[in-house]
């Protein structure tokens, strides 16, 4: 029986829940549950769309809830609210309060008899699983993570509130030989300065001081002032027509030694170069769904992160196909 | 309480699982045991040496006994007989084999309580979780594994092999325009001639008749044929002094699409430059020895491979501190 999911928030990150969800056959689509007025949202693949209100009225119809709203107000209530009614995936990214959002969801799953994964995706998600496989596996190691070349919606939004400012896209860029460094296993000491630069394209309203602008960004503390910056003023349509996506990727690097005196060096490299941050964080979702449905059949109640989770669990194939096919 | 590891069986492999196990603060090495008069057997960091006979005395000593044969004759059979006994972990690399060497070690394990990894290490091992993962999260992707640059065993042995061919080293080297068009998400069907290349080299008896040996290595079935293969003829001092080491490496790539109608691609790629190869495995398999000694604390018996792992179990660190730290 295919694994019934719902989708919780309709932005960029839900879109991308609704596709991956139709790309995987062993999965079904109940709804997508909106606050705003179901009526007003047109989804992707024209899904049922409902009220957030109703949800509960869906506890038998949906295995796995995807909660798709942000870290910094909507996933802190929404996950262990949901938790009490739902088995739930979340894509928690406030790094810091990781803990307190875990110790907050495992005690309602705990007391629901619920199976609630969070901060599933990319960065946390992926990334921390190779920060985890490698920094075990290299018990004398170091790693470092960059981030890029790709958009921060964050710096963006930053830069669009400086007044004069009509639109703009911020990329944020590692810095070639700082990788390569890590790369060679130097294990260097980076300042932030030297890890990544921040690359922006600007759109300034009709008669604002280009000049003005271009040093309010690159002195804007915490977003740039740290960074070597570039500022571009360009048009919107070229904003438009050439900076429309949501690009993202990076790279973990761990390198470490082993022998009877470190005498051989070791480095392990994962990245990713993705098309679209919000359609990839949603794929990485689905597949910790399917797990989150199995652990939930197997009574394994509890919160979860990817580092409690035996990669069998998101395949769709059995036991005897992975290890024939990919072992 | 330390984790009590044994190391079965003496060469490259079991050497650099002694180096990992001494790496590892959580870990004690009881010692090693081997086929050979244990009093020709002088180990990298001094441990004891038993004779592979008396294993069974210390089956109350040792928590998990990791397995350093060879995976053509010796672990089909140590590993099903071992696990009577002991919790192990083997490195079983012949792929085509592994369901048939996982079900004969799976009965004997639920037999006998005890938990069995098996093909832990790089390829199979971080590679196969990398094709999981990958495969898993992007269900419309292409997956391509490289290996190299490094030392194949295996060539450099059939290079020897050659008669009036004294000494000879082969590396396996990926090739870079068919590694940039996988990476570019081209999705390339590739032969075995456009992967990999070969180069070799030979250190020739006196007399010995290089353009007929050369002709022999470039035209072997199976081993060179497939491949563009270069020779190098070198003396015995240059081989000993540039090509001693045993580096090795490889590259998992996977791309993928996903959007509305597949419009957006990602690549994942993941890779290894190791100086050492049978250190590099051993350390693999020595995080996984830990994982063992917990499943096996837990009563979760049965043969497991990486797959079956939940990634916090190979970790030294507390679950808190794994969110914390690396989430």
């Amino acid at each position: 029986m295919a694994i019934r999911v719902g989708i919780y928030g309709y932005g960029n990150l839900g879109r991308g829940v609704e596709c991956a969800v139709k790309q995987n056959d062993d999965m079904e689509l109940v709804g997508v549950f909106t606050r705003r007025d179901p009526s007003t949202v047109k989804t992707a693949l024209n899904s049922k769309v409902y009220s957030a209100s109703n949800v509960l009225d869906f506890v038998n119809e949906i295995d796995v809830l995807v909660i798709c709203g942000g870290s910094a107000t909507d996933l802190p209530k929404q996950t262990p609210e949901l938790s009490k009614y739902f088995s739930v995936v979340d894509s928690f990214d406030t790094h810091a309060k990781i803990p307190e959002h875990f110790a907050n969801v495992d005690k309602v799953c705990k007391e629901n008899s619920t199976v609630s994964l969070i901060s599933a995706g990319w960065d946390p998600g992926m990334f921390s699983l190779n920060r985890l496989y490698a920094s075990s596996v290299l018990s004398n190691s170091s790693y470092y993570t960059f981030w890029g070349k790709g958009v921060s919606q964050g710096h963006s939004d930053a830069i669009r509130r400086i007044k004069g400012v009509k639109d703009a896209k911020q990329y944020t860029i590692p810095v070639e030989t700082a990788l390569e460094r890590v790369r060679k296993g130097e294990n260097p000491d980076l300042t932030t300065r030297e890890k990544h630069l921040r690359e922006c394209f600007v759109v300034l309203e009709d008669g604002a001081d280009a000049v003005a602008i271009e040093n309010e960004i690159k002195t804007m503390p915490n977003y740039f002032a740290d960074y070597d910056t570039t500022v571009h003023f360009i048009s919107q349509d070229e904003l438009i027509e050439k900076h429309s996506g949501i690009p993202h990727g990076g790279f973990v690097i761990c390198s470490g030694t082993t022998g009877v005196n470190g005498e051989n060096k070791h480095v392990i490299e994962y990245s990713l170069k993705l098309d679209s941050n919000p359609e990839f964080t949603a794929s990485v979702l689905v597949a910790y769904a399917r797990a989150v449905a199995r652990l939930s059949k197997e009574k394994s109640f509890g919160c979860k992160t990817v580092f409690d989770i035996a990669p069998a669990y998101l395949s769709k194939l059995s036991a005897e196909e992975i290890r024939k096919n990919l072992l």
